[in-house]
């Protein structure tokens, strides 16, 4: 199958490189030319600009920083809206807002392309490992195609709705529990250390219970250790995940009391010069400090 | 091992009746007697007072309602002080607060019985069994004595560290942990449940990713469909430890703003009239009646 | 003076009437022209447009119900910017974003304009009555012509700050205060009703203590006596410059947990279908809901 | 009238000195002795215990510094319960717990005492100038004997209600409604201040419109100077407060998010090495740190 794949950071690479190896004919491009070299190697075509990489493909994959750069390489000069042919199918992997996918939606559309989105939950080392998780909504017809492709990519692709916002939705909601997460680990190490009890230690007992997902093990550890650099998920990055969640959640008219409180968390971690070198789980240090149990570097 | 036991709630039971099963000589006492009968027939003796199940025992067992009762089966007339012998190991399991596990560290020390405070994650079926974690705290040489016991009881014993109270207070993080996933969950299936997506999907969608925990799976059940009875573990239980948190993070002066607003839903939830006969996971009907999306029924 | 006047609600009406009643030759426009009609038998002129109105006018005032209102009346299709001679006064009242009024700020700057952000605290008697408080800030140039006009408007003219958008967020600062007013007056009014004190009673004596304030007074009888229609400041416009707020502070890296409260009690109050037609002191039922002190109507 | 005081604090000192100059006959006791001497000057006779200078007396006044105290006055070894004779009247004006006015209220009730809560909005210049407001509840045929005497001792006598404890929580609520004052202002001088608004210029300005009250201007000055000391109502006692509250809530099952949030930023303060020689606006500090807006010193 022909594809187009605009954005290669950690997470695009790693996924252009498996659909490459998956044997398509994969046209990349990047903003920044450098980083489309190693798929250059990897068997990849190099595009000029997202039309280009769009011209004569099947499918589109985007996966870019926010919503901006998605409405920018969509539909901005040379964008892939100019090159793509009526009937292809563009899938948007980027964890953008709900409303920017709803506009997607309605121009694409119009304009006679098709849309999905696909959102994934997972780091690049588990995009390389073809172990991501995927949520993927969008009219059926449009999921026929997208679907056996994306099972290509991750070790479950989970069908949300019809309505391609949802697949956005669903990750927004995934990354604000795991922000709950992470300030529930900074309450509660800040509270053990007082009383006496390494955090360290309460992290390992308490993920030896019921708590034993991931996110406990992962998180508990950072948050025990006090050590947010270097970042796996910036700040910044989780930061805006968060408005776009209460954005969304705005919008359909329900109180987010949680992520209103993290919202506040991200803003006074920033104040205090916390910032896009850390980890997004940083935030807990503001529930450290309130205990009083802040480690002094 | 003689040992005593007090308190045949449905946890209780389970325990004592594993304790019989691994050959020690049990000598049990519950406030309303009927519920010793199942233990007599197991093998056990059933005593007339907390003092006599106590007395000539090596270890006592307590696993109570509540601080209070606590206090009157330990310290009351006819309790366990009055009849255990010098020298003799208390372990207490119930849930219970820092400050009265503290108060009984210091009399039991006075008076010269030992003292463990071991707290147990799991329910009823858990114990039964043997499947409990526990979290076990206390002087070296009275763990040295518990241990072995409580390891027949659970599948793992974590020892949190020389301060009987520190496992009840990892007990009620333990708890703290559990009320803000339900705060999540009810959050979480609220927005999606407004933007048209069936919660219990939603729940289906995340807890396949890393939020593979049984909390979310449980709760999540409970919450995507409202059904909150019959209770798991009730509501006035659940509220009950969240005071026990709040006053334990107090004493020691910790700000948790997550228990903070637990604190507030339980409130509220109870004003709705929620209340013994509900699963505490109710807390969550906040959430979704601010959603909008509380089932009528 | 030649004065433009753009915007004849019940506020943008009382301000211009006095502004005629001062003796200058008004020219009023209004999207619906028969709001304009009470001001032609006062003296003024009415315009076809913002660009007729403000066509050789030395100040145009603007009084406009959002962003959008304003940015359309500026800068739409015979917009003022289109009709304005320059080194004309544009003098903003309404209550909108510190981002937006950032916005005018630049673009007037650069076309050659004068502009001053005068925002006002009092409602249409207030107005008629020439008794608001007004916020005026913008260059020393530009409120050396504004402040002398200003003062014909109300009791007393705050000069706040050099640049205009400052004018603007003391407004939104002052709307932040009266909503925690109102939360307040909701809290404590479900508390002492449940402990069998009346509300309005409550409200009595705690206003003849050093509570004195009007705001005070007028949320808490509203607020004891649960009749929050009609609407003195309706809901949804709350609402707006609470989310207006909680930009603001968003943009300068501020957490307002206070605001953060309110944004979630107004998504609240609305999913129980409380709206336009309702004073936004109704987000107060949420609090009076939790107490179980809501009047059943 | 024989009127018997306990407890010379600085407001206690000035209201019994207020006694005194009315030409009662007022027995004091202080527990430490030294500051009864200028009760003794002014005229009264200085008795050795809360009993003695009950004896004989038609009313007795307490005014101490906690629930424990009045306590311990009024039930332990020579307290007042021991001396008072039958049918005479206390009048309690300290800020207690709901529930301690509950306790007392049946134990003399019981006894065959009369009770009155008189709790009192002002600082001890007030009381001395007997321009207190005072709030009083109570049965009526004690109302009857405390109102007379209450009118000499400030500009405005409330009567709350039957329950003495009604009293008790309209202080609290005032409390309350002062605490969440001290936030409000912290959060919008924090947001001011970062937007180039000299904070104490923002209070200037807002104080001249409607949130002319004294707790605005006075709490204003103080939070936008940083100038916590010296403590006009002294840290702990806010927070002693505040803790008073919530218990209150909690019983009548009202959940009060302000006060909850306002119980964090307590703890978070103390956390930050503030205490007893601060005002209790400090808690301000929290918001101004997290704007990034905390003076160094």
């Amino acid at each position: 199958m022909q594809i187009g794949f605009i954005g290669l950071g950690s997470m695009g690479a790693a996924i252009a490189t498996n659909l490459v190896k998956s044997g398509h004919d994969v046209h990349v491009f990047n903003r920044s030319p450098a980083r489309a070299e190693p798929l250059r190697k990897a068997g990849a075509t190099v595009a000029a600009s997202p039309a280009q990489a769009a011209h004569s493909a099947d499918v589109v994959f985007t996966m870019v920083a926010d919503d901006a750069a998605l409405a920018s390489v969509t539909f901005g000069e040379a964008g892939i809206a100019a090159g793509l042919k009526p009937g292809a199918l563009h899938i948007s992997m980027s964890t953008i807002g709900v409303a920017t996918a709803q506009d997607l939606t309605a121009r694409h559309r119009e304009a006679g392309f098709g849309f999905v989105s696909a959102t994934v939950f997972g780091r690049p080392d588990a995009a390389a490992a073809r172990k991501l998780f995927i949520m993927a909504a969008g009219a059926d017809e449009h999921l026929k195609i997208a679907v056996p492709l994306l099972e290509q990519l991750g070790q479950s692709v989970g069908i949300v709705g019809a309505d391609p916002s949802q697949a956005n939705l669903v990750k927004l909601i995934g990354n604000f529990m795991l922000s709950v997460i992470i300030e529930t680990l900074g309450e509660a190490c800040g509270v053990a250390g007082k009383a006496g009890i390494d955090p360290m230690h309460l992290v390992e007992l308490l993920t030896s219970t019921s708590f034993n997902a991931p996110p406990y093990k992962i998180y508990g550890a950072l948050i025990a250790s006090q050590r947010f650099q270097p970042a796996g998920f910036s700040l910044p990055l989780g930061q805006k995940d968060n408005r776009l969640m209460l954005a969304a959640a705005d919008a359909l008219g329900v109180p987010l009391p949680l992520a209103s409180l993290v919202h506040d968390r991200f803003l006074a971690v920033r104040s205090r010069g916390i910032g896009a070198e850390h980890d997004w789980s940083a935030v807990a240090l503001c529930a450290l400090a309130e205990a009083g149990m802040e480690k002094q570097v």
